[in-house]
C-alpha cells in the first residue's frame, strides 16, 4: 500500500462521464420483492471481450455498495475502472477478456446510469428521491437476469462478486442455479453481522437527519444533504480499512493533517483524510441511492444457520469459491465460512482461501493480494471451462508439506492408499496439500473429492489443478462436515503435527465411513538404536528435522497407536507397514513395530 | 450479559441529581497546558469510606469519558453509580472502602459540577460553550492533584482508572510519580490507534455539523445539537461493544426492533437499541463537553515508541497493574502491552493480564470479567499497602503447571535451581506458573523479581502473592525485555513444551547474563527400556502424559541439550542432572545421560 494517506481502493472512481456506458431500457413494468413495481427500468452496463459463438463464455462482475459499470478502462485514454488497482479486468488479466466475455453493469437504484432514486418518475415528471420503491438484491439480480437475457446469453460462465457485489453472486447461486456454472463470492456474507449492520444504520441516520434531505426530495433544491452523506461515507471508510492499514497510513504523520479546504475537522491526518473522502464522495454518489443500496444490502439475509443457507444453496449446480480476508472485519472470515459450511454440507463442490492480509475489507480491491485472489479467480474460471490449468497429478512442491518426516517422496505411501481407497468412493483428503492424492483420484474417475489444507500457497495450487479444496486448521476438526459423509477420509503422515490427537481422530471417525491414516513409527530400529548407541533423540539424517525444530510433536510406535485405537474402540479393518526408505511392505511376521518405519492403517468406528 | 437488548454498562447512569456530591471551588487561576486559563475551578466529587488518621489509604477513581462522581451508590436508596453494575466500589467489595478512603471526582470539562463548557463564564455572564479552552488530560489531573491536595492527602494510595480514566491514571503516573504508590490502567492505551481516532472525529463532526450547534452557544436556544450528539453516541456505543457481544444481544432478534419513540431510524433491533441509547444520552450529557473531552482523549499521547513510553513513566516510583481485554477493538491489547514494555525496559514493578473477554471494551465496566479484573485490583491495592493477600510460599497448584512432566512435586528442581542463583540477583522467570519459585527468591531478599506466565488464573495467584507478572506467550518471544535486562533468566521444566525452541533459547539468552534451563532427559534408561522392551513410546506410570495428550512436544536427552548448545555457541557453566524419583542427585560420573529424568543447566553466551 502507498504511503500517501489519500489513496485508497475508491482512488480511481471517478465522477466523470463513463465513455462506453451502454444502456437497455426494458419495457413493462419490473415486479419488486417487497411487491412493489417498477416501469421501464434502465440497466447501464460495459462489456468487454467478446461473446463466443457458443455464448459459453459470459462472465458477469457485480460491484459493490458504491461502484458502477466501470470495471476497468477499454482502452489508454479511457478512465480507471474501479478494478484496475489490482490489474483485475482486461487482456492478459485475472479475469481475462482475450478468453472471456465480461459484462459489468450498474445495479438497480444505483446513480450511474441504471434506473434510481434519481431517475424521473414517469408518474410524476419528478425524480423518484424517497418514492423510489424499497429494493432487495434480489431485485438486482432481477435486473441483471434481463440483461443477460437481452445479451443472447442463456448460462453464465460465472458470476464474480465482493461484498454487495458478492451478495448478488451468492444471490444467483439461490435464484438462478442452473443458468450459473461458476459463482465467486469475495469478501462478503450470507448476511450482514450486527456491528456492520450498526454501521450503516448510524450513516443512514446522519443523511436522513441532514436538515438538507427533505424527505428525500433535494433535487430541486440548491442544496443537496452532502453533510449527512459525507459523514456516512467517512464512517463507511473506516469500516473498509483494517486497523493494522489505518495505522500504517496515519500513524506516522498523526499530527500532520493535510490541508484540505474542508467544513469537517481536519486535526489529525487521519482526519483530512475522512473529511476528504467525505467530501469527494458526494461529488460523485447521490444520497438517496446510498440509503436504497445499503438498506438492500442490510435486508439481505440468506439465512442464520448454515442448515438454512444449505436449503438455499440446494439446487445449485454449479462451482463455487469462496475467498475472505483475515483483517476485514465488515464481512469477517467467519460469515465466508458458513457460506462454505452449507455448500460443504450439500456435497457441493467449492473452494475456499481466508486470504492472510492486513488491508481489511478493502483487499478485494487492492494490488496487494490480487497474486491470491487474482490468481483463485483466474484458475477458477478455468475449471469453470472444465479446463484446469494444470493437469499433472505429481505432488507440485514436496516442501508444501512441511509435516512428511522422512526424505523419501510420498510415492510409496500414495500408491499404498490409493489401493486402499475402493472404486468410485468419495473422499476428504485432510492435509492435502497440493493435491497429489485428490489428482490420482480423480484421473481414477472419482467424483465427491474435497481437500483440507492450511496453506494458501497450496489452496491455489489445488484450484489451479481443478480440485476443490477448503482451507482450515485440522486441529479445528472437522465440524464443517456433518456424520459419515465420505466412504474415506485420509490423513495422510499428518497425525505425528496433530496436537489434539484424540479430538482430532474422534472428528474424522465421526465424518468418514472408512479412515486411512498413516503414521510414522518411532519404534523403528534405526531409531531406536540412535537412542540406545548414541544417546541421541532421533533426528537429522534419517529424518528430516532435529528434536527442536521439528513440527512433528507426537512421538508414538506402531504399538502405540494400535492400543490407541483399542482404548477408544476404534476398529482396525487393515493395516499396512512399509519401510519406506527399502519402499518395500513389512509383512505381520516381521515385527513391524521395529522393522517398519510407517504404517498404514484402514479404522472406522 | 443480559439478553435484554436495552441493558448496557451505561444502564445505571441517569441525570438525575447527585444526592452525595460535594464540590469545591479553587480560587485563582488554573494555567492549562494550552497555554489559555480558566478562572476559579469547581470540583464536584464523592467519597467512599474514611480517610485514616495517616492518610495512607486514599485511592482515588478517574472516570471514562462519559461518567461523573457517582461510581457508587452511597446507600440503598440512592441512585446506583457507574461501576455498581460490577460491585467493585463498597463495603467488602473489590475496592474495599471499609479498608480505603475512595475519592471520585468528576473531570474538569465535563457536565456533572465540575467546571465545564456548561459552566458560566464569568468574563460575559454566559455558559462558556465553545470559548471553554482546549483542555487536556494533564490539565484534568492537575484539577484532580489539587482536590487531593485539598484533602490533605499528601500521596495517594493508588489511582485508577479505565479508557480515558486510565489515561488519567497513567498521567498521574508521569506528572506526581513520587505522589501514588500504585497505578491502576484498565482498557487504556499511550495514545489512541488510528482507527479509534476516526471513529470520534466522526463523532464531532455529526455534532459540530449538526445546524442546532450554533458554533457551540445554543444554551439559550430552544434547541440543542441532539441530532449529532445522539449519532455521536451510537457511534461510541457500536465502538464499545465487541462484535461477538453485538451479535449475542441481536442476532436473534435482528428483525424485532423494539418500538421506540425515535426519529431515527429502527428498522433492526441494533437500530432501536442506537436509537434508544443516542436519544437518552443527549438527556444526561452535554455535546460542548462531549467535544472537549473526546478532544482531550484524542490528543493525549505519551508517545509512539515504548522507548518515548520508557522514558515518560522513568520517574514512577510505584508499583502498576495493567490490564487489557481481548475482545476490546477501541483500546486494543498491543496498546496496553505498549505500556507494560515501557515499564519492564524502567525494571519498574508492573503486572499485566490480558483478559480473555468476549465484551468488547466495555468489559471494565461490566460484571463479567470483574471476577478476573476485580480481584486483580483488590490484590494489587493490598500489596501497595504492601501487605499481600497470600505470603505462602507454596506451589498453590501444581495442575496449573501444566507442563510439569514428571508426578513427582517441582520441589527438588526449585531447591536446585535456588542454590544456583546468586544472592540478590535480579531474575525473570518464565512460566512461573503460581509464583512459587518467585516467591522463594523473595523470601530470600531478592528484589528485582519478575514472572511471565500464560494463565490468567496463575497471574491472579501471582498478584495476590505480591509479586509482579506479566501475561505473555513465552512461545512470542521476550522483545519485552532488553538485552542482559537480568542477572538470571530461569526456564524450568518449559522448554520440552515449546514450538520454537532455536528462538525461545536465542531469546533467554539475549535477556539473560546467566540462564538456567532444567529439562527433562528422554535418554532416561526407563524410558528407553520402555521403547525397547514393550515397543511403546514413553508414558503414563512414569510420565503424567500419554503421546497424544503430552503438552510436551519437544523429545531430547541430555546429550541432544549439549549438542545444541555446542553447536549454537552457548557456554554451559554448570549442569547438574537429576533423579527426581529418588530425589538425587547424579554424578558426572554415572552416564546421566541414561541415569538422570532431567538435568538443570547453567548456561549464558
Amino acid at each position: 500500500m502507498t504511503n500517501d494517506a489519500f489513496t485508497g481502493s475508491d482512488e480511481a472512481r471517478s465522477s466523470k462521464p463513463l465513455r462506453y456506458v451502454q444502456t437497455v431500457t426494458f419495457d413493462g413494468p419490473l415486479a419488486l420483492e417487497s411487491g412493489g413495481t417498477l416501469p421501464n427500468v434502465t440497466v447501464a452496463y460495459e462489456t468487454y471481450g467478446r461473446l463466443t459463438p457458443e455464448k459459453d463464455n459470459a462472465v458477469l462482475l457485480c460491484h459493490a455498495l458504491t461502484g458502477d459499470s466501470h470495471v476497468a478502462a477499454h482502452d489508454e485514454s479511457d478512465e480507471p475502472g474501479w478494478w484496475d488497482i489490482s490489474r483485475m479486468v482486461g487482456p492478459g488479466r485475472y479475469v481475462d477478456t482475450e478468453a472471456y466475455f465480461v459484462i459489468c453493469p450498474n445495479v438497480l437504484g444505483g446513480c450511474r446510469g441504471t434506473t434510481g432514486p434519481d431517475t424521473t418518475n414517469p408518474a410524476t415528471g419528478k425524480p423518484y428521491g424517497q418514492d423510489f420503491p424499497p429494493i432487495t438484491i434480489g431485485d438486482m439480480v432481477e435486473v441483471q437476469h434481463r440483461l443477460v437475457e437481452h445479451l443472447g446469453i442463456e448460462t453464465l460462465l460465472a458470476v464474480i462478486g465482493g461484498s454487495m457485489g458478492g451478495h448478488m453472486a451468492l444471490c444467483w447461486g439461490v435464484k438462478y442455479p442452473k443458468q450459473v456454472r461458476g459463482v465467486v463470492a469475495l469478501a462478503t456474507s450470507p448476511r450482514l453481522s450486527s456491528q456492520s449492520l450498526a454501521f450503516d444504520i448510524v450513516g443512514r441516520n446522519a443523511i436522513r437527519q441532514d436538515p438538507n434531505f427533505h424527505g428525500g426530495q433535494y433535487y430541486d433544491a440548491e442544496t443537496a444533504p452532502d453533510t449527512g452523506l459525507a459523514i456516512a461515507r467517512m464512517l463507511g471508510h473506516i469500516t473498509y480499512l483494517s486497523p493494522m492499514a489505518m495505522s500504517e497510513k496515519f500513524e506516522s504523520t498523526r499530527d500532520q493533517p493535510h490541508d484540505v479546504q474542508t467544513p469537517f475537522e481536519k486535526e489529525f491526518s487521519v482526519g483530512s483524510y475522512l473529511a476528504y473522502k467525505g467530501q469527494q464522495f458526494t461529488e460523485r454518489f447521490d444520497a438517496n441511492s446510498y440509503l436504497a443500496l445499503s438498506m438492500a444490502m442490510d435486508q439481505f439475509d440468506l439465512g442464520q444457520s448454515v442448515e438454512d443457507l444449505a436449503g438455499s444453496f440446494h439446487a445449485s449446480a454449479g462451482r463455487w469459491l469462496v475467498t475472505s480476508f483475515t483483517s476485514d472485519w465488515l464481512f469477517p472470515s467467519f460469515q465466508s465460512k458458513q457460506i462454505v459450511r452449507a455448500l460443504l454440507r450439500n456435497h457441493q463442490p467449492v473452494s475456499y482461501c481466508d486470504i492472510q492480509s492486513d488491508f481489511g475489507h478493502d483487499a478485494f480491491l487492492l494490488a496487494d493480494d490480487a497474486a491470491t485472489y487474482g490468481e483463485l479467480v483466474r484458475a477458477f474460471l478455468q475449471n469453470c471451462l472444465g479446463r484446469p490449468e494444470d493437469t499433472s497429478v505429481e505432488e507440485v512442491n514436496e516442501d508444501h508439506s512441511p509435516t512428511s518426516i522422512f526424505h523419501h517422496s510420498r510415492r510409496l505411501d500414495y500408491e499404498q492408499i490409493l489401493e486402499l481407497i475402493p472404486a468410485g468412493a468419495s473422499v476428504l483428503d485432510l492435509g492435502c496439500g497440493t493435491g497429489g492424492l485428490l489428482a490420482r483420484l480423480r484421473q481414477r474417475g472419482h467424483d465427491d473429492l474435497h481437500g483440507l489444507e492450511i496453506d494458501q500457497k497450496n489452496i491455489l495450487a489445488c484450484v489451479q489443478r481443478g480440485l476443490d479444496v477448503v482451507h482450515r486448521d485440522l486441529n479445528k476438526g472437522l465440524k464443517w462436515f456433518s456424520d459419515k459423509q465420505f466412504d474415506v477420509v485420509v490423513l495422510s503422515r499428518t497425525l505425528q503435527a496433530v496436537y489434539d490427537v484424540e479430538f482430532v481422530m474422534d472428528e474424522l471417525l465421526r465424518v468418514g465411513r472408512t479412515c486411512i491414516v498413516s503414521v510414522p513409527n518411532f519404534g523403528y530400529y534405526k531409531l531406536q538404536e540412535m537412542l540406545q548407541q548414541q544417546g541421541r533423540a532421533p533426528e537429522a539424517g534419517l529424518l528430516r528435522f532435529k528434536w527442536y525444530d521439528t513440527p512433528n510433536i507426537r512421538v508414538l510406535t506402531l504399538r502405540d497407536f494400535e492400543d490407541f485405537c483399542r482404548q477408544k474402540k476404534v476398529a482396525i479393518d487393515r493395516m499396512v507397514a512399509l519401510d519406506t526408505e527399502a519402499e518395500t511392505e513389512v509383512p505381520p511376521e516381521n515385527n513391524p513395530n521395529r522393522n517398519a518405519d510407517m504404517a498404514i492403517y484402514v479404522i472406522h468406528r
